[in-house]
Protein backbone atom coordinates (compact mmCIF):
# COMPACT_ATOMS: atom_id res chain seq x y z
CA UNK A 1 0.00 0.00 0.00
CA UNK A 2 1.41 3.24 -1.49
CA UNK A 3 1.11 6.27 1.12
CA UNK A 4 1.08 9.45 -1.08
CA UNK A 5 1.00 12.96 0.50
CA UNK A 6 1.98 15.18 -2.87
CA UNK A 7 -1.23 15.97 -5.32
CA UNK A 8 0.94 16.01 -8.51
CA UNK A 9 2.35 12.45 -7.74
CA UNK A 10 -0.99 10.91 -6.78
CA UNK A 11 -2.71 12.73 -9.51
CA UNK A 12 -0.53 11.34 -12.47
CA UNK A 13 -0.39 7.34 -10.79
CA UNK A 14 -4.15 7.89 -11.49
CA UNK A 15 -3.72 8.66 -15.03
CA UNK A 16 -1.74 6.02 -15.54
CA UNK A 17 -4.32 3.64 -14.22
CA UNK A 18 -7.03 5.50 -16.15
CA UNK A 19 -5.39 4.63 -19.40
CA UNK A 20 -4.65 1.15 -18.40
CA UNK A 21 -8.26 1.17 -17.85
CA UNK A 22 -8.30 0.85 -14.25
CA UNK A 23 -11.78 1.32 -12.52
CA UNK A 24 -10.71 3.86 -9.77
CA UNK A 25 -12.72 3.69 -6.47
CA UNK A 26 -12.18 6.54 -4.11
CA UNK A 27 -13.32 6.81 -0.22
CA UNK A 28 -12.38 10.10 0.86
CA UNK A 29 -12.07 9.91 4.64
CA UNK A 30 -11.06 12.57 8.01
CA UNK A 31 -9.40 9.69 8.94
CA UNK A 32 -9.78 8.08 12.39
CA UNK A 33 -11.06 5.21 10.83
CA UNK A 34 -13.87 2.88 12.04
CA UNK A 35 -15.85 0.52 10.59
CA UNK A 36 -18.31 2.81 9.06
CA UNK A 37 -15.24 3.89 6.85
CA UNK A 38 -14.47 0.32 6.89
CA UNK A 39 -17.19 -0.67 5.22
CA UNK A 40 -17.23 2.14 2.35
CA UNK A 41 -13.24 0.66 1.45
CA UNK A 42 -14.75 -2.63 1.21
CA UNK A 43 -17.65 -2.04 -1.21
CA UNK A 44 -14.99 0.09 -3.09
CA UNK A 45 -12.53 -2.81 -3.20
CA UNK A 46 -15.65 -5.29 -4.06
CA UNK A 47 -16.09 -3.42 -7.00
CA UNK A 48 -12.75 -1.11 -8.00
CA UNK A 49 -9.48 -2.20 -9.61
CA UNK A 50 -8.12 0.22 -7.86
CA UNK A 51 -8.70 1.62 -4.20
CA UNK A 52 -7.50 5.08 -3.16
CA UNK A 53 -8.65 6.16 0.43
CA UNK A 54 -8.04 9.71 1.13
CA UNK A 55 -7.33 10.47 4.98
CA UNK A 56 -7.20 14.61 5.25
CA UNK A 57 -8.75 16.78 7.76
CA UNK A 58 -10.25 19.17 6.03
CA UNK A 59 -10.52 22.43 7.47
CA UNK A 60 -12.43 24.12 4.73
CA UNK A 61 -15.60 22.47 6.23
CA UNK A 62 -14.69 23.37 10.32
CA UNK A 63 -16.33 26.63 11.37
CA UNK A 64 -15.05 28.94 13.98
CA UNK A 65 -15.20 27.46 17.29
CA UNK A 66 -15.67 24.17 16.13
CA UNK A 67 -13.41 20.89 16.39
CA UNK A 68 -11.11 21.68 14.11
CA UNK A 69 -8.03 21.61 16.34
CA UNK A 70 -8.92 18.62 18.82
CA UNK A 71 -10.39 16.70 15.87
CA UNK A 72 -9.48 12.78 16.41
CA UNK A 73 -6.23 11.82 14.30
CA UNK A 74 -4.42 8.64 14.44
CA UNK A 75 -2.22 8.14 10.71
CA UNK A 76 -0.56 4.65 11.56
CA UNK A 77 -3.79 3.24 12.98
CA UNK A 78 -5.42 4.50 10.10
CA UNK A 79 -2.82 3.03 7.69
CA UNK A 80 -3.12 -0.06 9.83
CA UNK A 81 -6.39 -0.86 8.93
CA UNK A 82 -6.32 0.03 5.31
CA UNK A 83 -3.36 -2.25 4.36
CA UNK A 84 -5.36 -4.73 5.92
CA UNK A 85 -8.13 -3.89 3.99
CA UNK A 86 -6.20 -4.29 0.45
CA UNK A 87 -5.96 -0.56 0.09
CA UNK A 88 -3.68 0.06 -3.05
CA UNK A 89 -3.41 3.91 -2.28
CA UNK A 90 -3.88 6.32 0.86
CA UNK A 91 -3.37 10.31 -0.01
CA UNK A 92 -2.86 11.95 2.84
CA UNK A 93 -2.25 15.68 2.31
CA UNK A 94 -0.75 18.03 4.40
CA UNK A 95 -2.80 21.71 4.45
CA UNK A 96 -0.67 23.78 2.62
CA UNK A 97 -0.73 21.15 -0.55
CA UNK A 98 -4.45 21.06 -1.02
CA UNK A 99 -5.03 25.07 0.78
CA UNK A 100 -1.59 27.11 -0.47
CA UNK A 101 -1.12 30.15 0.22
CA UNK A 102 -3.98 32.80 -1.25
CA UNK A 103 -6.02 30.03 -2.00
CA UNK A 104 -9.22 31.32 -3.36
CA UNK A 105 -11.42 29.07 -5.04
CA UNK A 106 -14.77 27.28 -4.01
CA UNK A 107 -17.22 24.80 -4.75
CA UNK A 108 -20.87 25.53 -3.77
CA UNK A 109 -24.31 24.47 -3.94
CA UNK A 110 -26.88 27.07 -3.13
CA UNK A 111 -30.52 26.31 -1.67
CA UNK A 112 -32.74 24.76 0.36
CA UNK A 113 -30.77 21.19 0.34
CA UNK A 114 -27.90 22.75 1.55
CA UNK A 115 -29.24 25.78 3.51
CA UNK A 116 -30.96 23.47 6.14
CA UNK A 117 -30.06 21.12 9.26
CA UNK A 118 -26.07 20.91 9.08
CA UNK A 119 -25.70 23.83 6.69
CA UNK A 120 -28.08 26.12 9.02
CA UNK A 121 -26.09 25.05 11.88
CA UNK A 122 -22.26 24.94 9.99
CA UNK A 123 -22.52 28.22 8.03
CA UNK A 124 -19.87 27.24 4.91
CA UNK A 125 -19.17 24.10 6.45
CA UNK A 126 -20.88 21.90 2.61
CA UNK A 127 -19.24 25.14 0.60
CA UNK A 128 -15.76 23.50 2.31
CA UNK A 129 -16.54 19.75 1.81
CA UNK A 130 -17.76 20.36 -1.83
CA UNK A 131 -14.47 22.17 -2.66
CA UNK A 132 -12.45 19.52 -1.07
CA UNK A 133 -14.79 16.84 -2.42
CA UNK A 134 -14.45 18.77 -5.91
CA UNK A 135 -10.54 18.64 -5.12
CA UNK A 136 -10.33 14.89 -4.64
CA UNK A 137 -12.04 14.22 -7.90
CA UNK A 138 -9.95 15.98 -9.98
CA UNK A 139 -6.67 14.58 -8.00
CA UNK A 140 -7.61 11.11 -7.73
CA UNK A 141 -10.17 10.93 -11.24
CA UNK A 142 -12.51 8.22 -9.83
CA UNK A 143 -14.96 6.14 -11.66
CA UNK A 144 -17.12 5.76 -7.98
CA UNK A 145 -16.99 7.38 -4.64
CA UNK A 146 -18.43 6.07 -1.57
CA UNK A 147 -20.34 8.32 1.52
CA UNK A 148 -21.87 7.14 4.09
CA UNK A 149 -25.55 7.26 4.73
CA UNK A 150 -24.67 8.76 8.25
CA UNK A 151 -23.77 12.08 6.96
CA UNK A 152 -27.00 11.88 5.04
CA UNK A 153 -27.24 15.82 3.58
CA UNK A 154 -23.23 15.70 2.84
CA UNK A 155 -24.25 12.76 0.56
CA UNK A 156 -27.41 14.38 -0.64
CA UNK A 157 -25.27 17.90 -1.68
CA UNK A 158 -22.41 16.33 -3.38
CA UNK A 159 -25.18 14.21 -5.84
CA UNK A 160 -26.08 17.49 -6.78
CA UNK A 161 -22.65 18.63 -7.14
CA UNK A 162 -21.75 15.55 -9.06
CA UNK A 163 -25.08 15.47 -11.50
CA UNK A 164 -24.94 19.69 -11.93
CA UNK A 165 -21.34 20.27 -12.39
CA UNK A 166 -21.15 16.72 -14.65
CA UNK A 167 -18.17 14.97 -12.96
CA UNK A 168 -17.86 12.36 -14.99
CA UNK A 169 -17.77 9.22 -11.95
CA UNK A 170 -20.86 7.90 -9.98
CA UNK A 171 -21.48 8.40 -5.94
CA UNK A 172 -22.45 5.19 -4.16
CA UNK A 173 -24.22 5.75 -0.79
CA UNK A 174 -23.36 3.29 1.82
CA UNK A 175 -25.56 2.59 4.72
CA UNK A 176 -25.22 3.64 8.13
CA UNK A 177 -23.16 0.99 10.57
CA UNK A 178 -23.83 1.37 14.68
CA UNK A 179 -22.46 0.21 17.27
CA UNK A 180 -24.18 -3.47 18.87
CA UNK A 181 -26.16 -0.90 20.79
CA UNK A 182 -27.27 1.03 17.72
CA UNK A 183 -25.06 3.89 18.20
CA UNK A 184 -24.29 5.07 14.78
CA UNK A 185 -20.59 5.11 14.54
CA UNK A 186 -18.47 8.81 14.50
CA UNK A 187 -15.28 9.51 14.91
CA UNK A 188 -16.60 12.24 17.39
CA UNK A 189 -17.94 9.47 19.84
CA UNK A 190 -14.76 9.36 21.43
CA UNK A 191 -15.27 12.81 22.66
CA UNK A 192 -18.14 11.18 25.01
CA UNK A 193 -18.14 10.76 28.48
CA UNK A 194 -19.55 7.44 30.49
CA UNK A 195 -22.71 9.25 30.37
CA UNK A 196 -22.94 11.18 26.97
CA UNK A 197 -21.87 8.08 25.54
CA UNK A 198 -25.01 6.61 27.54
CA UNK A 199 -27.32 9.43 26.67
CA UNK A 200 -26.52 9.33 22.69
CA UNK A 201 -28.09 6.34 22.65
CA UNK A 202 -31.46 8.53 22.50
CA UNK A 203 -30.56 9.34 19.02
CA UNK A 204 -31.18 6.07 17.24
CA UNK A 205 -33.92 4.86 19.72
CA UNK A 206 -35.89 8.37 18.65
CA UNK A 207 -35.50 7.28 15.31
CA UNK A 208 -37.30 3.99 15.62
CA UNK A 209 -39.92 5.56 17.88
CA UNK A 210 -40.49 7.84 14.81
CA UNK A 211 -40.81 4.81 12.24
CA UNK A 212 -42.88 3.20 14.66
CA UNK A 213 -45.71 5.88 14.79
CA UNK A 214 -44.92 6.16 10.98
CA UNK A 215 -45.79 2.36 10.76
CA UNK A 216 -48.78 2.64 13.05
CA UNK A 217 -50.17 5.25 10.78
CA UNK A 218 -48.66 8.72 11.68
CA UNK A 219 -48.49 11.06 9.15
CA UNK A 220 -47.86 14.00 10.96
CA UNK A 221 -44.56 15.54 11.05
CA UNK A 222 -44.87 18.31 13.45
CA UNK A 223 -46.10 15.55 15.56
CA UNK A 224 -43.81 13.45 15.05
CA UNK A 225 -41.12 15.88 15.60
CA UNK A 226 -42.28 16.40 19.12
CA UNK A 227 -42.60 13.24 20.28
CA UNK A 228 -38.85 13.14 18.97
CA UNK A 229 -37.93 16.18 20.83
CA UNK A 230 -39.89 14.95 23.85
CA UNK A 231 -37.85 11.86 24.10
CA UNK A 232 -34.61 13.53 23.42
CA UNK A 233 -34.86 16.12 26.47
CA UNK A 234 -35.62 13.15 28.65
CA UNK A 235 -31.80 13.00 28.44
CA UNK A 236 -30.26 15.59 31.20
CA UNK A 237 -27.40 16.36 28.91
CA UNK A 238 -28.73 16.52 25.42
CA UNK A 239 -29.33 19.84 23.57
CA UNK A 240 -31.19 19.34 20.26
CA UNK A 241 -29.72 21.25 17.26
CA UNK A 242 -32.06 19.77 14.81
CA UNK A 243 -34.78 17.82 14.36
CA UNK A 244 -35.95 17.50 10.23
CA UNK A 245 -38.49 15.19 8.66
CA UNK A 246 -37.77 16.16 4.83
CA UNK A 247 -38.70 14.84 1.26
CA UNK A 248 -35.54 12.28 0.97
CA UNK A 249 -34.99 12.82 -2.47
CA UNK A 250 -34.74 17.12 -2.58
CA UNK A 251 -35.14 17.71 1.24
CA UNK A 252 -37.92 19.71 0.72
CA UNK A 253 -39.79 20.40 3.84
CA UNK A 254 -42.85 18.12 4.41
CA UNK A 255 -46.13 18.69 6.92
CA UNK A 256 -46.99 15.20 5.65
CA UNK A 257 -45.36 12.07 5.45
CA UNK A 258 -46.01 10.32 2.09
CA UNK A 259 -43.16 8.39 -0.10
CA UNK A 260 -39.23 8.36 0.85
CA UNK A 261 -38.76 10.96 4.01
CA UNK A 262 -35.14 11.09 5.80
CA UNK A 263 -35.88 11.70 9.72
CA UNK A 264 -32.67 13.38 10.51
CA UNK A 265 -31.11 14.72 13.93
CA UNK A 266 -28.52 16.58 15.48
CA UNK A 267 -28.15 16.87 18.98
CA UNK A 268 -25.31 17.97 21.31
CA UNK A 269 -23.93 16.66 24.16
CA UNK A 270 -21.54 19.44 26.08
CA UNK A 271 -19.11 19.93 23.04
CA UNK A 272 -20.07 16.70 21.25
CA UNK A 273 -22.63 17.36 18.04
CA UNK A 274 -23.59 13.85 16.65
CA UNK A 275 -25.82 13.20 14.01
CA UNK A 276 -28.02 10.63 13.16
CA UNK A 277 -30.71 9.69 10.32
CA UNK A 278 -33.28 7.48 9.29
CA UNK A 279 -35.08 6.88 5.54
CA UNK A 280 -38.57 5.47 5.75
CA UNK A 281 -41.06 4.80 3.26
CA UNK A 282 -44.43 4.90 3.62
CA UNK B 1 -17.22 16.20 -37.92
CA UNK B 2 -19.79 15.15 -35.23
CA UNK B 3 -22.42 18.21 -33.61
CA UNK B 4 -23.63 16.73 -30.46
CA UNK B 5 -26.18 18.26 -27.80
CA UNK B 6 -26.56 15.78 -25.68
CA UNK B 7 -24.19 15.92 -22.39
CA UNK B 8 -23.82 12.24 -21.44
CA UNK B 9 -23.20 11.27 -25.18
CA UNK B 10 -19.95 13.76 -25.40
CA UNK B 11 -19.08 12.55 -22.25
CA UNK B 12 -19.26 8.85 -23.26
CA UNK B 13 -17.68 9.45 -26.13
CA UNK B 14 -14.59 12.00 -24.68
CA UNK B 15 -14.29 8.43 -21.90
CA UNK B 16 -14.06 6.43 -25.49
CA UNK B 17 -11.19 8.35 -26.57
CA UNK B 18 -9.25 9.07 -23.32
CA UNK B 19 -9.07 4.98 -22.56
CA UNK B 20 -7.89 5.07 -26.38
CA UNK B 21 -5.13 7.16 -25.06
CA UNK B 22 -6.19 10.46 -26.98
CA UNK B 23 -5.19 13.86 -26.02
CA UNK B 24 -8.29 16.34 -26.14
CA UNK B 25 -8.37 19.86 -27.04
CA UNK B 26 -10.75 21.77 -25.91
CA UNK B 27 -12.23 25.10 -27.57
CA UNK B 28 -15.10 26.79 -24.85
CA UNK B 29 -16.41 29.74 -27.30
CA UNK B 30 -20.04 31.32 -27.51
CA UNK B 31 -20.19 31.14 -30.97
CA UNK B 32 -20.67 33.62 -33.97
CA UNK B 33 -16.78 32.64 -34.57
CA UNK B 34 -13.91 34.89 -35.97
CA UNK B 35 -10.29 34.75 -36.34
CA UNK B 36 -9.39 34.63 -32.56
CA UNK B 37 -11.52 31.75 -32.28
CA UNK B 38 -9.95 29.60 -35.00
CA UNK B 39 -6.86 30.31 -34.17
CA UNK B 40 -7.36 28.65 -30.99
CA UNK B 41 -8.97 25.92 -33.12
CA UNK B 42 -5.82 25.67 -35.57
CA UNK B 43 -3.45 25.63 -31.84
CA UNK B 44 -5.74 22.85 -30.79
CA UNK B 45 -5.51 21.36 -33.63
CA UNK B 46 -1.63 21.08 -33.90
CA UNK B 47 -1.50 19.68 -30.30
CA UNK B 48 -4.09 17.51 -30.01
CA UNK B 49 -5.74 13.89 -31.35
CA UNK B 50 -9.25 15.09 -31.11
CA UNK B 51 -10.38 18.87 -31.21
CA UNK B 52 -13.75 19.06 -29.25
CA UNK B 53 -15.11 23.06 -30.16
CA UNK B 54 -17.85 23.67 -27.65
CA UNK B 55 -20.51 26.53 -28.82
CA UNK B 56 -22.53 27.55 -25.83
CA UNK B 57 -23.82 31.33 -25.00
CA UNK B 58 -23.58 30.85 -21.14
CA UNK B 59 -26.48 32.52 -19.68
CA UNK B 60 -24.76 32.34 -16.43
CA UNK B 61 -22.28 34.77 -17.58
CA UNK B 62 -24.49 37.97 -18.30
CA UNK B 63 -26.00 40.27 -15.63
CA UNK B 64 -29.16 41.79 -15.60
CA UNK B 65 -29.37 44.24 -18.96
CA UNK B 66 -26.77 42.62 -20.66
CA UNK B 67 -26.25 41.56 -23.85
CA UNK B 68 -27.50 37.64 -22.97
CA UNK B 69 -30.55 38.17 -25.53
CA UNK B 70 -28.98 39.57 -28.65
CA UNK B 71 -25.46 38.03 -28.22
CA UNK B 72 -25.25 37.28 -32.27
CA UNK B 73 -25.64 33.51 -32.97
CA UNK B 74 -25.11 31.65 -36.05
CA UNK B 75 -24.64 27.90 -36.01
CA UNK B 76 -24.70 26.86 -39.05
CA UNK B 77 -21.71 29.13 -40.06
CA UNK B 78 -19.87 28.12 -37.12
CA UNK B 79 -20.03 24.85 -38.04
CA UNK B 80 -18.71 25.22 -41.95
CA UNK B 81 -16.05 27.44 -40.37
CA UNK B 82 -14.79 24.41 -38.01
CA UNK B 83 -15.52 21.77 -40.51
CA UNK B 84 -12.91 23.27 -42.30
CA UNK B 85 -10.76 23.37 -39.63
CA UNK B 86 -10.82 19.56 -39.23
CA UNK B 87 -12.56 19.57 -35.66
CA UNK B 88 -13.52 16.70 -34.68
CA UNK B 89 -16.64 17.12 -32.98
CA UNK B 90 -18.67 20.44 -31.85
CA UNK B 91 -20.48 20.15 -28.44
CA UNK B 92 -23.61 22.67 -28.98
CA UNK B 93 -26.03 22.36 -25.93
CA UNK B 94 -29.38 23.64 -25.05
CA UNK B 95 -29.13 26.02 -21.84
CA UNK B 96 -31.61 23.27 -20.16
CA UNK B 97 -29.55 20.45 -20.94
CA UNK B 98 -26.71 22.36 -19.53
CA UNK B 99 -28.35 24.32 -16.02
CA UNK B 100 -32.28 22.27 -15.99
CA UNK B 101 -35.09 23.68 -13.57
CA UNK B 102 -33.66 23.59 -10.10
CA UNK B 103 -29.69 23.92 -11.04
CA UNK B 104 -27.96 25.42 -7.75
CA UNK B 105 -24.01 24.78 -8.12
CA UNK B 106 -21.67 27.21 -9.03
CA UNK B 107 -17.80 27.86 -8.69
CA UNK B 108 -16.12 30.65 -7.51
CA UNK B 109 -12.77 32.08 -7.80
CA UNK B 110 -12.77 34.68 -5.22
CA UNK B 111 -10.26 37.70 -3.94
CA UNK B 112 -9.04 40.83 -6.12
CA UNK B 113 -8.31 38.67 -9.49
CA UNK B 114 -12.44 37.97 -10.16
CA UNK B 115 -13.28 41.37 -8.42
CA UNK B 116 -11.50 44.44 -9.90
CA UNK B 117 -12.14 45.19 -13.80
CA UNK B 118 -14.76 42.96 -16.01
CA UNK B 119 -15.51 41.35 -11.95
CA UNK B 120 -16.68 44.86 -10.57
CA UNK B 121 -18.40 46.25 -13.86
CA UNK B 122 -19.83 42.47 -14.69
CA UNK B 123 -20.94 41.07 -11.16
CA UNK B 124 -21.55 37.27 -11.12
CA UNK B 125 -19.80 37.50 -14.61
CA UNK B 126 -16.89 35.50 -13.65
CA UNK B 127 -18.63 32.82 -11.55
CA UNK B 128 -20.51 31.88 -14.24
CA UNK B 129 -17.96 31.82 -16.83
CA UNK B 130 -15.52 28.92 -14.15
CA UNK B 131 -19.05 27.49 -13.44
CA UNK B 132 -19.67 26.51 -17.43
CA UNK B 133 -15.68 26.11 -17.43
CA UNK B 134 -16.03 23.72 -14.73
CA UNK B 135 -18.78 21.69 -16.59
CA UNK B 136 -17.42 22.16 -20.06
CA UNK B 137 -13.90 20.56 -18.33
CA UNK B 138 -16.13 17.26 -16.28
CA UNK B 139 -17.97 16.63 -19.78
CA UNK B 140 -14.90 16.67 -22.16
CA UNK B 141 -12.28 15.68 -19.88
CA UNK B 142 -9.66 17.65 -22.18
CA UNK B 143 -5.63 17.16 -21.54
CA UNK B 144 -5.48 20.87 -22.80
CA UNK B 145 -8.21 24.22 -23.15
CA UNK B 146 -7.51 26.58 -25.05
CA UNK B 147 -8.37 30.46 -24.18
CA UNK B 148 -7.53 34.07 -25.72
CA UNK B 149 -5.35 36.47 -24.55
CA UNK B 150 -8.08 38.89 -25.54
CA UNK B 151 -10.34 37.98 -22.14
CA UNK B 152 -7.04 38.48 -20.12
CA UNK B 153 -8.40 38.18 -17.00
CA UNK B 154 -10.59 35.55 -17.66
CA UNK B 155 -7.72 33.25 -18.58
CA UNK B 156 -6.45 34.67 -15.58
CA UNK B 157 -9.30 33.49 -13.46
CA UNK B 158 -9.85 30.42 -14.98
CA UNK B 159 -6.02 29.25 -14.33
CA UNK B 160 -6.34 30.08 -11.05
CA UNK B 161 -9.34 27.88 -11.01
CA UNK B 162 -7.83 24.82 -12.52
CA UNK B 163 -4.34 25.08 -10.05
CA UNK B 164 -6.48 25.75 -7.06
CA UNK B 165 -8.98 22.91 -8.05
CA UNK B 166 -6.79 20.42 -9.32
CA UNK B 167 -8.19 20.06 -12.85
CA UNK B 168 -5.71 17.32 -14.46
CA UNK B 169 -5.52 19.46 -17.76
CA UNK B 170 -3.62 22.56 -19.22
CA UNK B 171 -4.42 25.91 -19.83
CA UNK B 172 -2.94 27.43 -23.69
CA UNK B 173 -3.21 31.00 -23.65
CA UNK B 174 -3.41 31.88 -27.41
CA UNK B 175 -2.76 35.76 -28.26
CA UNK B 176 -5.24 38.56 -28.99
CA UNK B 177 -6.02 38.19 -33.29
CA UNK B 178 -6.57 41.76 -34.57
CA UNK B 179 -8.04 43.01 -37.52
CA UNK B 180 -5.97 44.93 -39.83
CA UNK B 181 -6.87 48.42 -38.38
CA UNK B 182 -5.88 47.20 -34.86
CA UNK B 183 -9.19 46.21 -33.74
CA UNK B 184 -9.27 43.48 -30.98
CA UNK B 185 -11.32 40.82 -33.03
CA UNK B 186 -14.69 40.18 -30.97
CA UNK B 187 -18.04 38.78 -31.81
CA UNK B 188 -19.68 42.04 -30.40
CA UNK B 189 -17.75 43.74 -32.91
CA UNK B 190 -20.52 43.16 -35.22
CA UNK B 191 -22.92 45.62 -32.72
CA UNK B 192 -20.55 48.34 -33.54
CA UNK B 193 -22.47 51.58 -36.25
CA UNK B 194 -19.60 52.84 -38.40
CA UNK B 195 -18.95 55.55 -36.42
CA UNK B 196 -18.43 53.35 -33.28
CA UNK B 197 -16.15 50.96 -35.31
CA UNK B 198 -13.86 53.90 -36.23
CA UNK B 199 -13.75 55.43 -32.89
CA UNK B 200 -13.17 52.11 -31.23
CA UNK B 201 -9.27 51.91 -32.59
CA UNK B 202 -8.66 54.08 -29.95
CA UNK B 203 -8.58 50.86 -27.48
CA UNK B 204 -5.55 49.36 -29.52
CA UNK B 205 -3.77 53.04 -30.41
CA UNK B 206 -4.42 54.00 -26.22
CA UNK B 207 -2.44 50.73 -25.19
CA UNK B 208 0.69 51.17 -27.78
CA UNK B 209 1.17 54.89 -26.73
CA UNK B 210 1.12 53.66 -22.92
CA UNK B 211 3.55 51.16 -24.60
CA UNK B 212 5.69 53.46 -25.91
CA UNK B 213 5.44 55.69 -22.87
CA UNK B 214 6.89 52.66 -20.52
CA UNK B 215 9.76 51.79 -23.27
CA UNK B 216 10.43 55.90 -22.93
CA UNK B 217 10.88 55.73 -19.19
CA UNK B 218 7.60 56.37 -17.72
CA UNK B 219 7.15 54.24 -14.77
CA UNK B 220 4.07 56.17 -12.76
CA UNK B 221 0.68 53.91 -13.50
CA UNK B 222 -1.51 56.62 -12.53
CA UNK B 223 0.13 59.23 -15.06
CA UNK B 224 -0.23 56.10 -17.54
CA UNK B 225 -3.57 55.58 -17.37
CA UNK B 226 -4.45 59.57 -17.26
CA UNK B 227 -2.65 59.58 -20.56
CA UNK B 228 -4.82 56.24 -21.82
CA UNK B 229 -8.40 57.76 -20.30
CA UNK B 230 -7.20 61.55 -22.26
CA UNK B 231 -6.59 59.73 -25.75
CA UNK B 232 -10.49 57.85 -25.19
CA UNK B 233 -12.10 60.68 -23.92
CA UNK B 234 -11.01 62.23 -27.55
CA UNK B 235 -13.88 60.03 -28.75
CA UNK B 236 -17.28 61.68 -28.49
CA UNK B 237 -19.14 58.43 -28.64
CA UNK B 238 -16.45 56.41 -26.11
CA UNK B 239 -17.40 56.15 -22.52
CA UNK B 240 -14.59 54.28 -20.06
CA UNK B 241 -15.33 51.54 -17.99
CA UNK B 242 -12.41 50.94 -16.61
CA UNK B 243 -8.71 51.71 -17.38
CA UNK B 244 -6.63 49.50 -14.98
CA UNK B 245 -2.73 48.55 -15.10
CA UNK B 246 -2.39 45.62 -12.58
CA UNK B 247 0.89 43.15 -11.70
CA UNK B 248 0.26 40.30 -14.87
CA UNK B 249 0.88 37.19 -12.03
CA UNK B 250 -1.89 38.09 -9.95
CA UNK B 251 -3.94 41.05 -11.11
CA UNK B 252 -2.70 43.07 -7.82
CA UNK B 253 -2.39 46.72 -8.02
CA UNK B 254 0.29 48.36 -8.75
CA UNK B 255 1.89 52.24 -8.55
CA UNK B 256 4.91 51.66 -10.19
CA UNK B 257 5.56 49.85 -13.59
CA UNK B 258 7.75 46.83 -12.84
CA UNK B 259 8.68 43.26 -14.33
CA UNK B 260 5.22 42.37 -16.23
CA UNK B 261 2.20 44.61 -16.63
CA UNK B 262 -1.21 43.98 -17.96
CA UNK B 263 -2.67 47.37 -19.24
CA UNK B 264 -6.56 46.48 -19.82
CA UNK B 265 -9.37 48.52 -20.47
CA UNK B 266 -12.89 48.42 -20.98
CA UNK B 267 -14.85 50.91 -23.14
CA UNK B 268 -18.84 51.20 -24.15
CA UNK B 269 -19.45 52.81 -27.49
CA UNK B 270 -23.52 53.15 -27.54
CA UNK B 271 -24.95 49.66 -26.11
CA UNK B 272 -21.42 47.98 -26.78
CA UNK B 273 -18.94 47.22 -24.04
CA UNK B 274 -15.53 46.38 -25.46
CA UNK B 275 -12.78 45.47 -24.16
CA UNK B 276 -8.46 45.59 -24.56
CA UNK B 277 -5.60 44.28 -23.33
CA UNK B 278 -1.56 44.43 -23.99
CA UNK B 279 1.04 42.99 -21.40
CA UNK B 280 4.26 45.01 -20.99
CA UNK B 281 7.76 44.00 -19.63
CA UNK B 282 10.14 46.41 -18.38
Amino acid sequence: MQIVNNISEIQEWCREKKLEGKKIGLVPTMGYLHEGHLSLVREARRDCDIVVVSIFVNPAQFGAGEDYEVYPRNMERDCALLEREMVDLVFAPEVKEMYPAGYQTYVEVFGQISNKMCGASRPGHFRGVCTVVSKLFNICQPDIAYFGQKDAQQVMVLEKMVRELNFPLKIVRVPIVREEDGLAMSSRNVYLDQQQRQEALVLYKALKSAEENITQGERDTRKIKDSIEKMIKGCPQADVDYIEISDAADLADIDEIRGQVLIALAVRFGNTRLIDNLIVEV
